[in-house]
């Protein structure tokens, strides 16, 4: 079985699952309708699906089904940052990225933002308190405030590039004994305030803020590095 | 053979990799070597190499061995950029988010270029502006100056992310009868001057002027948007 016909029935099933308006966690029809649709074996629908399950497209449920995957066809280390040897650099290479893209993406999302949204970055942020609070890790809530701030831009593909850095800067660094906890806590509210009152340019100054003493505690670890 | 183990074996191989700091394009030891290294079968090991080959970390040349791969881990489509079903809305996000990051970018290669890096800019340069006087495509040149780019700025994220925004871009929106290609060849000289003159300013301000000039190229074909 060549290997470019797999490929062609695995681009067939991407058109499939667009073509037909198929969401994030909805279930495709059975292996046998499949193989009927594209009028293939069941080695070459396999191998086409398997194929798409490794690009974290679909996801095959044992005894339930073929569902669209709820990893969006983000890759794992989708920019192989992981085979990069000098993590130290690494951390703040991550962050310059971040300083890039984030301050413009909460200007965005002061002017796009839904009351709903706002409301969800609400919860999270209180999440982070708790964790704060209690002295428990709040990496987890810190990448779902970035990452729901980044839905937030309207950019889709912010929307799905954000959360990749922000996961790796911890995969990269350990901030877990984040001394500056609390500093976050009023950083992330200074950049909500902001974006509840519509106001971009403050959104954007308050996230270089709250980057900018990420960096200074990424390089106070690391001085070696600039 | 339970999958857990494949990946001990394939995250082993990636320490492998670096902890003898073998270089994209170097040749690994042979199979039995690394059967013997890891104290694995075969069938393990090979399942371990296929998933790093899968994830563009390792390439198998048959009748000669295993490399590690020249596409450096990152991800065919790694942002699952494919999925996204408004090709015209992605086409103006993608180029918000090269605002974001390619102007900062061209400051910092400003800054950290080396002499040798700028002669392969200007050589990328003239294969563009040798397509643009045959009225030829020129996408694949215009991917490799920005890629150069990225790689003169010393950032090893963005040396790994420019080329898949970039490389989206002509997959989104067929830019290939390219009216401004011209204009492209004044604004990447524009960019190179500003860079030859260690000047990050001037080298911002002339990508946001590049990047602008496709930016309305974009809206101009697609003026639902925005």
């Amino acid at each position: 079985m060549a290997a470019s016909r797999v490929e062609i029935v695995a681009e067939g099933l991407i058109a499939y699952i667009k073509d037909n308006h198929y969401t994030v966690g909805s279930k495709l029809p059975t292996e046998a309708a499949l193989k009927a649709h594209f009028e293939v074996g069941n080695g070459t629908l396999r191998e086409a699906i398997r194929m798409l399950v490794s690009r974290n497209i679909l996801e095959v449920r044992q005894g339930s089904g073929i569902y669209v995957s709820e990893k969006r066809g983000i890759a794992e280390d989708p920019l192989g940052l992981e085979l990069i040897e000098e993590k130290e650099t690494l951390g703040v290479d991550l962050l310059d990225v971040r300083l890039m893209i984030e301050p413009e993406l909460a200007a965005l999302a002061a002017l796009h933002h839904t009351q709903e949204a706002l409301e969800q970055l609400r919860r999270c942020e209180e999440k982070i308190r708790a964790c704060v609070t209690a002295g428990e890790d709040h990496s987890a809530g810190d990448i779902e405030f970035h990452t729901l701030l980044a839905r937030c831009s309207g950019n889709s593909v912010v929307d799905r590039l954000v959360p990749v850095i922000n996961s790796a800067i911890y995969a990269a660094i350990d901030l877990t004994q984040n001394s500056h906890s609390v500093d976050t806590l009023k950083e992330h509210e200074a950049i909500l305030d902001a974006i509840a009152q519509k106001d971009p340019t403050g959104a954007r100054a308050a996230m270089i803020a709250h980057l900018s003493t990420n960096r200074q505690l990424i390089l106070k670890r690391n001085p070696q590095k600039k």
